[in-house]
């Protein structure tokens, strides 16, 4: 099924297929923060980010937001829509928290008055800076129009998962997006959403089950990860 | 005329008046630079950002630009309306440089395809760190309407000077301005358009002539901002 390797990121691999419109994603028990200068393997991650987005993705498609899942191949693979990423990471805020807080001298744990949405031009050499929409169209990373839907993606995304989350017990700081065109031009969520790309707070004892227990060294990462699954997974309740 | 201190920023002094709607801004020869860590005196550069600022922003004004300006009162002085800072900075970028070309790893000079916008709070504290339309909404810093105002009139501020200095040899490489609210509520271009809140680059030779020679321990400081003057206040050629 897996043809040549296409990327290799700091938590997954991406192969191409027989099928030119299609990848295979394999997802690592690789960590990595501060843009890779910490790395570590947290043991089951693989399987726990695959899993968490292979149950999410379909229920966004549900929502009106395109995805570039197809399907859950084995505990570490999942089969994917080709896309070219758009190198415009997408950052949703509910709650000020981690770089956000550092940089503008909040406490963690600050409510927004609304959502915040930040833009980062993805690059491992210059750590991902914050950008904004004008810089992203002058230097030809998007089109107007497609940071117009990345937005408006990212925004849907949210009010889709805030809710969800809060059904589960559990307050969705805030999270990572990544987009990727396809062959015809479409715009659709790519990459994950797992304790790697967003903030879960336990909403009862506050509690982080996120990539900040290994950023953080708070111990117990692989545990809180394995609670996310458990909790993405579980029906709504209250 | 001057009555109690109100402010002292790095550059300028704003005392409050016997009338509650004006104030009289005082310039200073202080440079700073990289957040107040390098610091020295420029001989006449008081002087001259005034006169370039009482020279230019009744001609924004007649370009439908709103400014806080009233008068230049002496060498050093101008009354200008009484207005609270909205604490966003507006910096406008027609070409790559300084910061910028640094978080996003570009040479300098490297053409824009369309002006760049940014926002900075305003912030000694936090060395006016980047933000956006979102982040200065959610935390009460400006309305949606003001940035809103702030970005078309950053923008009428650039279509009105890049030609304009253009006809003086000059390009307008960015700028940064600040805004206030007035008592009734309007917004309207405040703080000062100088060689230390501009980059101006020789359009014949390239040379720097603004405060990037501070900065930079470039020499001729004290000869830029006099060139600039007389730059600013020559008629158009060509």
């Amino acid at each position: 099924m897996k043809l040549e390797q296409r990327y290799e990121g700091k938590a997954k691999r991406v192969y191409a297929t027989a099928n030119p419109h299609e990848y295979v994603v394999e997802y690592k028990d690789d960590a990595t923060a501060f843009n890779g200068v910490k790395k570590a393997q947290v043991a089951g991650k693989g399987e726990i980010n695959n899993a968490i987005t292979a149950h999410l993705y379909p229920l966004l498609e549900g929502a009106g937001i395109p995805t570039h899942f197809l399907e859950r191949l084995s505990e570490r693979e999942q089969r994917v829509r080709a896309v070219e990423i758009i190198p415009v990471e997408v950052i949703v805020r509910n709650v000020a928290a981690g770089s956000f807080c550092k940089r503008l001298g909040l406490e963690e744990g600050t409510e927004l008055a609304r959502p915040v949405v930040e833009y980062c031009y993805k690059s491992d050499a210059l750590g991902d800076p914050l950008i904004n929409t004008d810089t992203a169209v002058a230097l030809g990373w998007a089109t107007e129009e497609e940071l117009t839907r990345l937005r408006e993606l990212a925004l849907k995304v949210r009010d889709f998962l805030t809710p969800y989350f809060t059904a589960r017990g559990i307050r969705l700081i805030d999270f990572k997006l990544e987009f990727g065109r396809t062959h015809d031009g479409q715009v659709v969520l790519a990459d994950e959403i797992s304790p790697d790309t967003c903030r879960f707070w336990d909403a009862a004892t506050g509690e982080k089950l996120d990539k900040d227990r290994f950023r953080r060294d708070l111990g117990g990462v692989e545990d809180a990860y394995a609670e996310m699954l458990h909790r993405v997974t579980a029906p709504a309740h209250g």
